[in-house]
């Protein structure tokens, strides 16, 4: 079972790494780049039977940092 | 106009990083987690009329290393 978990900033905090991207892309010419931020996008292959609240429990104690981050978890086969 | 790219290590390459998660998740206890591997999410906010190719040339010439890297384009406001 293949799982994808965005992790993000919350609002408000501070991205020094997506402020670096901005400034790169405004040197390399591109215009009209207002804001960049930049999360994580982990894929996990879990085994079938893993319950929505393990996958919840992993971001909430290892994958996110609940103090500056928000979690989203995507089941891409559910869609199928 | 937001726009989110989605880059993650081609298929083959080694991803320390997720290794280090899956050790890390087995060690807290969780079973059943059978590969992990780690991407970065950017979410960019972009003037209306940015084209998909300035996008695209965006993520080749910095987002994404194109040796070890895929990248995929997502607009979410053209879904609603």
């Amino acid at each position: 079972m293949k799982v994808r978990i965005h992790v993000s900033l919350k609002p408000g905090v501070l991205d020094p790494q997506g402020r670096a991207v901005h400034h790169a892309l405004e040197s390399l010419g591109f215009s009209g780049v207002q804001d960049v931020r930049i999360g994580r996008l982990i894929e996990l292959d879990l085994a079938d039977g893993t319950s929505d609240e393990a996958i919840d429990e992993m971001c909430r104690k290892l994958l996110a940092n609940m103090v500056i981050e928000n979690y989203r978890i995507e089941k891409p086969e559910l869609a199928a």
